[in-house]
């Protein structure tokens, strides 16, 4: 009888992303996605979606670069966060306890094996809506926005990794992630990995950094559950000089209806319009998209992706290939 | 050969509501509906859609008591303009030429059966955004505002009359309006009528006024187009407390996917939220809805609608049949 | 530190319906839900929905009167299983272990306190589309049918109970399920509850049965996600002779934008045409309805339910308090 | 005082396409948009979409080739017919009379000046549903059908031109015409035009032929009037082997949210998934569309077009382009 699964992480709760340009940032996320600020503290600002149970899911920090700062887990209950402590602890990836955020209450950091910094953590503070912004709606923790088109909840957070196949293994065995959607190179080695905790097709998706960076962000997401609703923010995001990436389109992987635009910090932001596919089946098969299936994956309604959506991502580096090229191309000039 | 039809009229261009609250009317048409105050004279606010091309549709005029000041039309040509008020000259029907009103130049003004007041122009001025409004999409006067869940455009006004087809004839007769769709009564008598110059199902629809009023508002209506815009502001009216009278649903009459809500001032407004059914045939026979089929006619999906739906207009009036019996429950007490 | 929740059900996988009309209900859910008939054996029919993972997710028996067959789980491991067994066998609530069925391998099967029969199994068989179904979208186990308005994927079911309480509390304890709503009489016992192991907002949901029955079915639902497709649907059920009992709708409870309509075998189903709201949080605070707010709980957008949506159930029973005064009515006429 | 515009055309009412393929090409559009086969004729399949209010709007004609046949109006009245026929005769455009064809009575054919054949008619068939296919919603012609994802009415035809301006004056001076929305090139000749009759953005829309073409077609084009269908129709086009060559996207023009399949025959077929937005006011001034604006009149949401999108039309004809670019491919590897 195979060994039963790791069911001790609930969901990703949160991530926080650097911003050279914060207040610019915080804008994008309030006047255009509708969030709500709900803190600052230090060089840090909180943010939520009207749909977000916790305080806050995404925290803004003024940095120097763009880039993914942290992703934080909850655990399912105080007993499972000890196990995955003392798993971290056992694998050498531990960093420390440290006594909490705005928000939640302590949380233990440990680094991935590609350098991106992660947490977990138990307690954690759910959100009160002042008077004004409570709904009749009580299975929703505040009213719908009457601002931008508001996104209803973090969905998931895409990171780029130099070893996808490390980082996917790290979440397996660390953390209990199934890993639900794959896409493999011809010699079957991982060049992206979709895997959650949860009922959703990814919680954290990780593709293979094709500049060579190392703990970079793809993008983080946040969840219409409506097509419609991409229309209605295309709209807002084109006026206002917000220039869309990618999409509306519909990925074959996950089955997201979705697109992609870069907040003024310069991370990239997918925003998702479907209901999504959900997966209850306790015992997953792997989805693999190789060779010829692989175009589907990437886009199952909707043209092409660009090449710089699979090179772009935070911080911004050099693209290698290019490096060579104009040094090959200076040293044809020189000749 | 029959004789052709009237040409002459292009469109319904705008409406005057009275509102006893008007502060509370504007809130609600620019904080719940996106639309944009552009201009206050007098005891009037002047609103628009996005979309709409023209100056303004909605004139809110500060009054006593709810209902509509007058319904606008355009003339498709000076020489149309010139035509129609000869025949409304003809027909004794005439109030008179005004100098105009912000937004559009001078408007003859007459008088339909039931004591509606409307008026029909040729010079209009088209909206020119400031440029903080303009947008990239050409075809499109005015960016799409962040606030609310923005109407789009006007899209027609539905009139209680005493005597139906008294109304109905007079659109037909002295403006050229086409009867689309009709709801009869057994005796074959109009009960509603629902008629337009343009492709819309109804640019105009009258309906009997059961109340026993005379010039009667039953509802003005703004086009959203989409479904899921109906439920999205769906949760801002029900958060900001306001109340949603009926719907979402579908008619049968004009397909129209709606929803009813009454604005601070007592007026009901419709929000439309499907692409509609149009038509193109210029012989159309009106659909004639009666018996067995009428129900299917009010409401296709969706439940029933309540009998307040069909006797609350403005001005607000009391209920003869409930004087009578209160006057004989009032008697009935007294022995 | 609070004990630690039972994570060994992880879905709903599949229920049976008994259908006094076998081929009509047949015919429904393939033609109308686009369904596909992929068994039949003895009594039965099995049925799936294009993105059931596993073979079949309907199983239709014919039977004198409609109502509800069973309804299985998945148990999320071989030992989770075995540790649900074994507890059921404690609690007395065991009928015990079936060979499996058309789909499943060995399941176990037992009673709730209201007679409602259920099973839980580990093996299972997923589906293998013929060629003809396959389709390239890898995580789809088959092509979206080009047949009536092909509905996703099971969702849930409702089903009636003569003390809501008394098998609420058996699926906590049982099998671990989440109490994510609940409607309350004043005096705070259960009227409605809405309960779910996965990140849905209820898997199973159980009524007060106001006729007094037991182990009635209120309804099962399949899922669409897409809220045009209820418009959709409604068409094709209006022009094929069904009827629509009620929507579309927005529930307040669990946020389904959603319709309900009988089968011919007279059981009802539910269509569920919105994303849903996804509870994550492993540490839920059941969501409590009562008072002024139970009015949104059951309608959030649309129109009021009629009675007959809460009394009417399978098998269908007469209205305790209609035979009363019919009784009263038939001694007065006796008088 | 202006002139006034001519009234004399009501809408495009059908057109016929040719296809080697003819019975691949009906059932793509019986099985996959869901359209009816109503009569059969010589080499001739006439079809007809759901909310088409005459007796069909689709002739495929067999043909060693595929290409428009061509396009049909339907004048405003008997009277406007003959007005029309007298200025064709005058232009020296006219072809002659023809007794009519399945659904339509006499029919004026004509040559617009690329050499696309027209025809204008007013004795038209209205379509009667055998009981069977009837529907209560009584402004229907005919129920919904269960089969594919089905298009609703006939909505547009783009053609392309060797010399655009030419038949937009044709259109404008011949038929009344409203020009809508114009690409220009820099030296402020026509690149494309869309125009129309009705308050549609587009019934007619002219693109230069790149490959200078004479006669050809750019696309047909059906509507849904939801994106969600769109979606819907996607997923059955991918799974039986079509391809679609462009979109779900948005253009600026005619705010069209849309996609492009060829259907079997090799002609394409555009699908129109949007509201629209409708032109009321008489006296439009033409949104011309250059310079750096153009890229978002070609695509206001989604990606760049590719340039096939731009080449390819019916008959399909080589690119004179790369039939010298190959020659000059082939004399350097002469040398």
């Amino acid at each position: 009888m195979k060994q039963e699964p790791i069911f001790d992480v609930a969901q990703l709760a949160h991530f926080e992303i650097y911003s050279p340009k914060i207040e610019e940032s915080v804008k994008f996320f309030t006047d255009i996605l509708g969030m709500t600020e709900v803190a600052r503290e230090g060089k840090s600002v909180y943010l939520r979606a009207y749909e977000d149970i916790y305080h806050n899911s995404l925290k803004i920090t003024e940095n120097s670069e763009a880039g993914i700062g942290h992703m934080a887990l909850r655990a399912r209950s105080p007993q499972a966060l000890e196990r995955r402590v003392k798993v971290l602890e056992e694998m050498g990836a531990g960093i420390g306890w440290v006594d909490g955020d705005v928000g939640h209450g302590p949380a233990y950091q440990f680094e991935a094996p590609d350098g991106h910094i992660m947490e977990i953590f138990w307690e954690v503070e759910y959100y009160e809506a002042p008077e004004s912004e409570k709904t009749a709606l009580l299975n929703r923790p505040q009213k719908r926005p009457g601002r931008g088109v508001p996104v209803r909840r973090i969905d998931h957070v895409n990171i780029l990794a130099s070893d996808t196949n490390k980082t996917v293994e790290f979440l397996e065995e660390a953390l209990g992630f199934r890993v639900n959607e794959r896409i493999l190179a011809d010699d079957n080695t991982d060049i992206a990995a979709w895997t959650s905790v949860s009922n959703l097709a990814h919680d954290i998706a990780i593709m293979g950094d094709m500049m060579g960076g190392k703990g970079r962000l793809h993008h983080i997401c946040y969840w219409y559950g409506y097509a419609q609703n991409l229309s209605d923010v295309s709209d807002l995001l084109l006026d206002n000089g917000y220039e869309i990436e990618e999409g509306p389109l519909k990925h074959g992987v996950s089955q997201a209806q979705c697109m992609y635009v870069r907040e003024p910090g310069g991370n990239r932001v997918e925003l998702f319009g479907d209901a999504g596919y959900l997966i209850f089946d306790p015992d997953w098969k792997t989805v693999e998209w190789k060779g010829e299936d692989l175009q589907k994956a990437v886009v199952w309604h909707g043209s092409e992706l660009q090449p710089e959506f699979m090179k772009y991502g935070t911080p911004d580096i050099p693209d290698p290939a290019e490096a060579v090229s104009e040094e090959v191309g200076a040293e044809k000039t020189n000749v």
